[in-house]
């Protein structure tokens, strides 16, 4: 039904928007900007980045129509952190929203122990009014849950979505499950009157997300303001869900489903600017909070790809994240970028995109891709990536090279419960279960030649001749 | 200066060419077949396939305008029983090239016990002669290295390459280097008369077979006789090399120099046929002999992607290979077929593009791709994959589900000397170092959501909620 509700909006509007849209809105100087962000998804989840299923047509359009960044990565390998990294543009251990319970160690979400982004932060949105941009989240914040830490007190405008993960406690009698809230107004909860069916993982809520942003691109664009729309639906977090029309129809199972339905949305939405004569003056960018999550796996959890590990770990699979920008007319198509880039470059990204500069009273992470976006042969060379848990530094990627200063993947304790985030992976040395502290003697990989990390360059010299004598015809 | 010679080539031949190849050889009823096959190159080498460094543009591009088949498989893991089974439809346990001399186990090349495949065979240029093909192997044969064995003996009219691999023993003067022949003529040798540089790994090789390859297109085009060409350069087989202009081009060392002169090398070929206008009229398969060599890795093995293992072993990265079909005007250009297929069925396949029966007297396991081909969205249902190594079955794949009768890597002994099919991966009774029996209670995976065989269904059940306690934020 939404589906049908879907098409037949699209057609009408185009009708009415179509005769005004194109010729006024090239007037507005500041570009929209759309970032969506999804949840858990991995670097080999899309098509056009190697997943088998090549399930992923609208993503690999957007590829092909965009700049696709194969070294792109989040802050932390964990959605919280992730998040605050990409609304603030700094690290974790700047901004403060991380978890300090225990050494390099990502437990649960930090408003558990910090209640939410300290209010000395300042957020994407806020930053963006100075030029007059409406702002809307839709979905997941996580940043935390309290009335007095939720989106509207941080810069954005409107909300439809919820403060924190949709997994448990379901129907719990002591805790309640998670709300729902459009704006200031809490609707339901989730499993409640937003239901998702354990059972057959049936749920209609990344149809409402995509619906609520929809509605929000069409309003902003008769009303002839400039928007920021993060779209940060939450399906591919376990317990995985999708609507009806979309389960059972990937070759992957449920997390395949939900896959396909964040797919279809996506084309959606680029199609909807497009109807509506935006897409020239409309930013978008698609990425994920941290990767796959293996210990999901493989019913609920999805792919890294060729890295090793995954969500949790700063390994390559729990780091990398996959990235496309799409802006027709400005950024040239079917091009790759090989800049190493970051979350935290979303902020500043968008910030130049607008006019704004950074604010100059604290040291800003992200840095600003523009040169890149426009010539995808320029490099911002001299980017690092830093890979933290909690507030220890685990491993920095400068080039082709990743050094890592600290190894863990998760505790003996965990492994023998059956939490493993690195399944069928070992690496001797790399992916140890105890914290290894490497900070005098680096473990080094090179990152051209082995993505993967499973030849740590000390114990593989460069040397043509090291390997051919064991090879075989 | 052979990449100056082959554009000035081409710009000429344009010239002469152009006025009459596009209107007489629409008249020829039966296409040409080109069959690139590479060696040792992995699923996982080429962008569109998720190659991280994207550095495959032009197999990207064949990708976009032809059909690509990511369940493509090879008929054993190792060169020789590949190459025999795709050049006569039949698996190495039917044609006899296969190694016998220990269980489940592929040492080295059946030739060196067999001598050459059976004179009882019937190769893929036989039968196309029936409607009047010319056949050129360009590269490896690997079907036997002695005079009554080599490629003009079964049925192929021309031949630019050598009888086995390129590597050792370079130097050694009792067993000399391997030969490398124009037709029945030895021209000279590898690392004497045909150069591989062992310290740089420079080597104009594979601008030798390109320019032969193209000099063949070109002589049959003018002659509007049809035409076989099977392209095999071993570029990607350690010791792997590249010629001057490619050396240090990569973001992958020199492994990923080869590919990239490879992809330039398929460019120009792809790019000649349109030159030559034939290009509605040349059936394009691209594939690989193998899954990459891992133990060679990573400086001169490839990428098998998500897969598990490598060259050498039955799981997913042994056999699972890259594969893309072009044919301009027929293949509907940047589809994705799901069919279940292999090297085999390109001979059955190549025999119906050219009209002629598949031989009645004997088994052919290759099954005609052609209404896949034309239709992508068609399956041929209930067709299955068999795993061999050696004589032994060890492993079927019908629909998404593979089941394992038989487990095996290397042995422990192997593995204590360095050698190892699969580095930095290890799934708990599945990539077993001893030869392990399952015919009772076979391993199973689902590759659709398991492409790595990560997960056997038996211990992980389908339950949706069985993972997601486990689970974090």
């Amino acid at each position: 039904m939404r589906l049908v509700w879907t098409t037949t909006l699209i057609l009408l509007c185009t009708l009415l928007i179509s005769c005004f849209a194109t010729d006024r809105l090239s007037n507005v100087s500041s570009p929209n900007i759309i970032i969506m962000l999804m949840d858990d998804m991995g670097w080999g989840d899309l098509g056009v980045l190697g997943q088998p299923s090549k399930e992923t047509p609208h993503l690999d359009a957007m590829a092909a129509q965009g700049m696709l960044f194969p070294n792109f990565y989040t802050a932390n390998p964990l959605c919280s952190p992730s998040r605050a990294a990409l609304l603030t543009g700094r690290l974790p251990v700047r901004n403060g929203f991380y978890t300090t319970n225990a050494h390099a160690r990502n437990a649960y979400t930090p408003q558990e122990i910090l209640g939410g982004i300290s209010n000395e932060e300042i957020l994407l949105p806020q930053m963006l009014k100075k030029k007059g941009y409406a702002s809307k989240i839709v979905g997941k914040w996580h940043l935390g849950h309290r009335p007095k830490h939720l989106p509207l007190k941080h810069g954005f405008d409107e909300w439809f979505g919820a403060p924190n993960c949709h997994f448990g406690p379901y129907n719990n009698t002591i805790r309640p499950n998670i709300p729902v809230y459009n704006n200031s107004e809490m609707l339901g909860r989730y499993y409640e009157e937003f239901t998702i069916d354990r059972k057959t993982g049936e749920s209609n809520l990344t149809q409402m997300y995509l619906q609520v942003g929809l509605e929000f691109i069409h309003r902003q664009t008769k009303a002839q303001q400039p928007f920021l729309l993060y779209w940060a639906p939450d399906a591919t977090h376990a317990p995985v869900y999708a609507s009806k029309h979309f389960l059972g129809k990937s070759q992957r199972g449920r997390y395949g489903d939900a896959v396909m339905e964040l797919d279809y949305s996506v084309g959606q939405i680029l199609s909807w600017l497009q109807t509506l004569g935006i897409e020239n003056n409309t930013f978008v960018f698609f990425t994920s909070d941290n990767g796959a999550a293996l210990m999901s796996g493989p019913n609920e959890g999805g792919s890294n790809g060729p890295f090793l590990c995954g969500k949790e770990t700063t390994f390559e699979g729990g780091m990398r994240e996959p990235a496309i920008a799409w802006w027709p007319g400005h950024i040239k198509g079917g091009t790759v970028s090989y800049q190493l880039a970051s979350v935290m470059d979303l902020f500043t990204t968008s910030l130049a995109l607008a006019g704004i500069s950074a604010p100059g009273d604290r040291i800003v992470d992200g840095v600003d891709l523009i040169p890149v976006l426009l010539n995808h042969s320029h490099t911002l060379r001299d980017r690092p990536i830093f890979y933290y848990r909690g507030n220890e530094l685990m491993a920095v990627r400068l080039g082709q090279h990743k050094a890592h200063y600290w190894t863990w993947t998760n505790s003996r304790e965990e492994l023998k419960s059956g939490i493993n985030f690195c399944p069928g992976q070992e690496v001797e040395g790399v992916t140890t279960h105890d914290q290894k502290e490497h900070t005098l003697q680096p473990i080094i990989f090179h990152l051209g030649q082995d993505p993967g990390e499973k030849y740590p360059l000390s114990s593989h010299p460069q040397s043509p001749c090291s390997s051919t004598e064991q090879s075989q015809p």
